[in-house]
């Protein structure tokens, strides 16, 4: 048994993180082989959602919300455009047939955006079927801070609740309470199929 | 191959539901089996969430709120704390380490109530470690509607979004933007491990 | 609540079976909607595995043995290589990394197939990299069946266990011990991740 | 932007590694708080399979069939079959209402043991409902490496493939294919569901 114990503590000096991508990895057994048994390598592939996965893919979707502010005031209307699509496209799942996306300045009946469409007109504005959009994305976005309060892993999903802080040009914050589930694709990617934004509470 | 297809028509027809609990059954060859295979049966365990089973959870924490305001009424506060107390025992995760809890009404510091303790102040008050509570389940309430604008089903979880509605005794409906995300415990009951809940949205 | 009941059942029986691919659907309230509430439908996307769903796919698995075995007499090698490519690259899961495989008659020290090199070998063999292997598909296979022991549904995977009778051209049957474990993929397709088939133990 | 890419440099290096049990920790901000948001810690559930659980799950295995085997020879029988049944309760999952076992030595009709006495009977025998099984757990074992050539993480579920070499008290080694599938447990522990075990194929 003592060569067995060796061989995990190997095994866990060598674990590695990976940031957006699988884990597939090689691991090469100490002792010799013989034909009777199989290669001295084990595969191995982990989808599990790690932690700082959860929290790289936060930081990704603040990125994006500051480079379609800046694109906006530098390239463009049409330019944030593309990017909100594109940014839409790697970061949330509706390729699934749907995201459960409530954000935190729409309004009955079209508060819930289950759909790409709903989606793009919020972030970017100018849809007339949205006519309420005015842009989130376009309102001078400089710098997204995430203060979690709690991070819930489980099975391929991993759940995030907090504080969002958003700081636009002149320096104001906005902070939103903002809720994110995450699921890990096929490439190993997260992608957003819950996002639940609101404006904290306030005692009238 | 005849035979197989004959046999999945059959399966299907006898699909059945369960609400709260794990699908286990049994299923009859309908060809002779000889000693040199398994026996005739197959031994099915089904761990994934149905719709039926999210609906029936989803109804199920609007009739402990209401529950909990007639029992307030009708026995007093202590019996509402009692059953408040079992109410979040048995529909949320908090025995899994945390839940991602943001009710409708809480305040910052205290917005976010991962802890049993601050669901429980949230629901019925009176604890001096959550000075702002009021008791949001004391208020009367005597109907829950639940308008889904989505559900997420992934392995093991499944998450809602939509609006609820809560009419007190007066007949007041409070409408929230609400977002649950349940998990099939080892029992077959689902638990909430993710209730994020918001006013909607008004432009002042 | 009256209302609520009834659009529960009202949902469960417009319930449908998808096979092979996501359950998405819309679901229509049946009362009227105000513009203060969500959109009257729901958006629902369900990525669990379904007991129909396992069967499917098992099924697949055994018509695509057979059907490499024709097709390798009646069209020769070079197709049915090509033909077992393709039935390994829609019906494995090698794009994940790897895949558990343990087929009925390798040895050691390839026991385990966990390469897609590795799987194509033993259906097709003529691989000098896999020595031992004659080509398994090509054995002359005319019927597959399964009768599964057990079937066990968790989270975004199921596995099952049973034996699979496989009969060929002169009506021998071959019996082997066979489990799989599937993935749903995001596609909503399928896929095996575990492969473990042994002849029965005997008693010499 | 660059606080936050500090905190997570941080958190990565807090990450600890935990067998058999929930990770669930406080993150503490390095940054000051105020009362407008939430309070400066995360709470973090952690239900993913980590590989080195796996690794001690499966090691827990091979040492709890050479404790059966140590407990028989030195304090009879009946101590055997208590051991026997508690390793079964806390190492398999017939809680869950099946486990696909194939063990090594099973014939038909008896291959598989989807129940917890046909489990039980395998491992210690004397059961008449099972008149084929003579004990496996009895038979003098002394230490069993693990030869792992695939480990597949997926979700909450962590499945596994490669040879086991388990050794007699006479130095004699019996090699084994052997896929093993764990499911994590609401406490945190990882459960068997899946055992499929069979000896090597050998040309005749």
């Amino acid at each position: 048994m003592k060569l067995l114990k060796t061989s995990i503590s190997a095994l866990l000096a060598a674990v590695t993180f990976s940031s957006g991508a699988l884990i597939i990895s090689h691991r090469a057994f100490a002792d010799s082989t013989t034909t009777k048994i199989a290669p001295s390598k084990t595969l191995i592939v982990n989808r599990a959602i790690s932690e700082s996965e959860v929290l790289a893919a936060q930081k990704a979707w603040g990125d994006a919300l500051v480079a379609i502010s800046t694109t906006y005031e530098t390239k463009g209307l049409d330019a944030a455009k593309v990017l909100a699509g594109k940014v839409i496209d790697a970061a949330y799942g509706y390729q699934f047939g749907a995201v459960l996306f409530k954000p935190t300045l729409t309004v009955a009946p079209q508060t819930f955006r289950t759909t790409r469409a709903g989606a793009l007109a919020y972030f970017v504005g100018g849809d007339p079927a949205f006519p309420s959009d005015a842009g989130f994305a376009l309102k001078g976005w400089r710098k997204v801070e995430i203060k979690n309060a709690g991070i819930f892993i489980s099975g391929n999903t991993a759940t995030t609740m907090g504080n969002v802080l958003i700081t636009d040009k002149d320096g104001k914050v906005t902070i939103v309470d903002k809720t994110w589930q995450f699921l890990k694709d096929d490439n190993g990617n997260l992608r957003i199929i819950l996002h639940h934004s609101s404006l904290p509470f306030s005692v009238k």
